[in-house]
This record gives structure tokens, C-alpha cells and sequence, in this order.
């Protein structure tokens, strides 16, 4: 079940760096692609930078509504994970052609992608040096959401649960389709 | 054994956004820290972005050397990892405290801790605006290193491996001394 995450502890579902899916919405189109550059840049108010190149489609559309969803796929959406990110919506539409579906989430609106497993509804800060230099996007993270069978949430927290079942773990690009999954979680204190 | 990673290549080493450490020196003094918060930003030239802290000993070091290297812990260096993100070089010698030893890098003068998996010898970019408002370090790496028993490589590219022993593997830190651990790695293509 998707539940609200507490925002200021929302940079815990993408720390350990899986690879994410990052959709827009913008002039009565929506996109979706991977991205494997994505990494918490704050914690309260929480912030994340991610590279999106310029001539990307989910790109003009962040350009256009300065807003856009970053969430991680579990293994079980590898294929469809990989191949959005192999593709451009400007000449297929990705949500048809890989059998996604979306939703709507509670402050922007840019669309959730079903079936992930924790979401950031972002809204980009202005930086427009790094933006056009690096293709690197900082934006403000403004609602946060997880899968409860994949990460324990309450009202102050959020952890990544032990005992997660294999497809819904996240996963991390390496390159070219090569992928490693989450293995173990362990602790050290 | 440690081997020289094409330049073109480097941000395999932690595309799939593993803990890091950094290391730094200048004036005399070294310093080694954790940084989960560290992506790939650019190909070739290869560039990184690194979230350090404004009141950290390492980022004084980098401050005046402009340098430093970030590298790639196995899980056999899994509490030293959270050790040395856990307390400040100011107050103790992290290198005697936790065992850690280093070696000379090729480029920069910032240190190479032994017994990681991965090395980027990195260059700061200057990017004020983004390091002051963010504490986001933004470098171009100027060597990468491997060791061969975790990643494959030659003279043109570098792939990890898909045998690695589980204490070679690199880990994902989660949040306060949680992490987990490199899984299986598989393909989609």
C-alpha cells in the first residue's frame, strides 16, 4: 500500500542509489524515462539533484512545469525500467508501448508510476548555471510516498524493511543493461 | 590488483551509487570521511558531484587543495566505513583509530585508501555558487583505478563483475548505520 512518507526523512528511499524513474507532465503530455544520476542533496527542507540531458522529452517537460516525480522501480519493472530508458517518448509513447500505468499524486502533476515502490513529488529550484552546464536539476522534494511492504513508515520515520521479497527490490544500473539488485540488508551499530 | 580504468569508463565504477569515501590532504594533514551522496555527472570529460559538508575536515582539506579522491569500499570495510562517517578528523586520527592505511594516487596528492574496490583521483571544478548553497562539490576525475578481482577491466572499457565475493561487493548506505549489501548482478538486453 502507498503511504505518505514524513518529508523530512524522505531522502532514505533513494540513499542507497538505485537506478529511478523520473516522469513529467507538461501542455497535456507526460513522459517517463530512467535515471541513474539521482542522489539526495538535503535533508530538511529535503532537496535531490539529478542529470537529465537536455534533449531529453521528460526534460522540455520539466523545462515547461519546473515540476517532476522521482521513484524506484522494483526488480520486477527491470525490463520496462531499462527499456524507457533506451527509447524517447518523442517518437513512441513509453506508458502504451511498456505497459505502465500512472497516477496522480498529491501536490504536482507530474504522474506517479504504478508499481514503484517509493516516489518524490519534486519541484525544481532555480539554478540555472548547473542546469545548463551539467544538465544537473536540484529541486525541492514536496510530498514523498512508499510501498509499506517494502519500507516501514509511521508518522516520524522511514526505513527500508529486512525482508523484502526479491521483485520488489530496488536495483542499481552499472551500465549497458547491467544491473546489480539490493541484496542483504545489514546494520553495523 | 589494482589497475588503470579508461578515463571514457570511469563512472561504472559508482554508477550503481554505492557509499564512498573520500579522502583529502593538504598542508600536511589527511582525512578520510563517508559520502553517500555521490553520483557520476559527465562521461568524458568524466566529472562527479559530491555532497561534503561545510564543517567537515575533509572539505577544509579539499578547500585549499581543490583535490581529493573518492573510492569504493567493499563490505569487508563495512565498519570502518560507518566509522569514519561517524566522527571527525578533528578530534582523532581516523587513519590509526580504524586501521586504515593508504598509498600514493598518480595525479592528485589526496591519498588512495587501501583495500576499496574503486578509486577516482578527482580535480574540483569551481563551481562556488552550487558548493556554498548546497556544500555540492562538483570534480573532474583525472585517474580511476580498479581492483581486477572486481571489475573487469581492459584497455577500452571496465564492467563489474558478476562473481564478485560477497566481501568485495559494494554496499548502500540506508540510513544510521544501515546498509545493503550488492546482490546479484543480471542483464536485461
Amino acid at each position: 500500500m502507498r503511504v505518505a512518507v514524513p518529508l523530512n526523512k524522505c531522502y532514505r528511499l533513494i540513499n542507497h542509489g538505485p537506478v529511478t524513474l523520473v516522469s513529467a507532465a507538461a501542455n497535456g503530455q507526460t513522459n517517463v524515462m530512467a535515471a541513474a544520476w539521482t542522489m539526495p542533496l538535503d535533508f530538511d527542507p529535503p532537496k535531490i539533484a539529478v542529470v537529465i540531458g537536455a534533449g531529453d522529452l521528460t526534460r522540455s517537460l520539466i523545462d515547461a512545469s519546473r515540476e517532476l516525480v522521482v521513484q524506484v522501480p522494483p526488480r520486477g519493472l527491470a525490463e520496462q525500467t531499462d527499456a524507457v530508458g533506451s527509447c524517447t517518448g518523442r517518437l513512441v509513447d513509453k506508458w502504451l508501448k511498456f505497459g505502465l500505468s500512472s497516477e496522480p499524486g498529491a501536490v504536482v502533476n507530474a504522474p506517479l508510476v504504478t508499481g514503484c515502490v517509493a516516489w518524490l513529488e519534486c519541484r525544481m529550484v532555480d539554478e540555472p548555471s548547473v542546469e545548463q552546464r551539467y544538465d544537473l536539476l536540484i529541486a525541492e522534494v514536496v510530498a514523498a510516498w512508499a510501498d509499506d511492504a517494502v519500507y516501514s513508515v509511521d508518522e516520524t520515520t522511514v526505513r527500508l524493511r529486512d525482508d523484502v521479497p526479491e521483485h520488489l527490490r530496488a536495483f542499481h544500473h552499472v551500465a549497458g543493461g547491467a544491473y546489480v539488485a539490493d541484496g542483504q540488508v545489514f546494520s553495523v551499530r
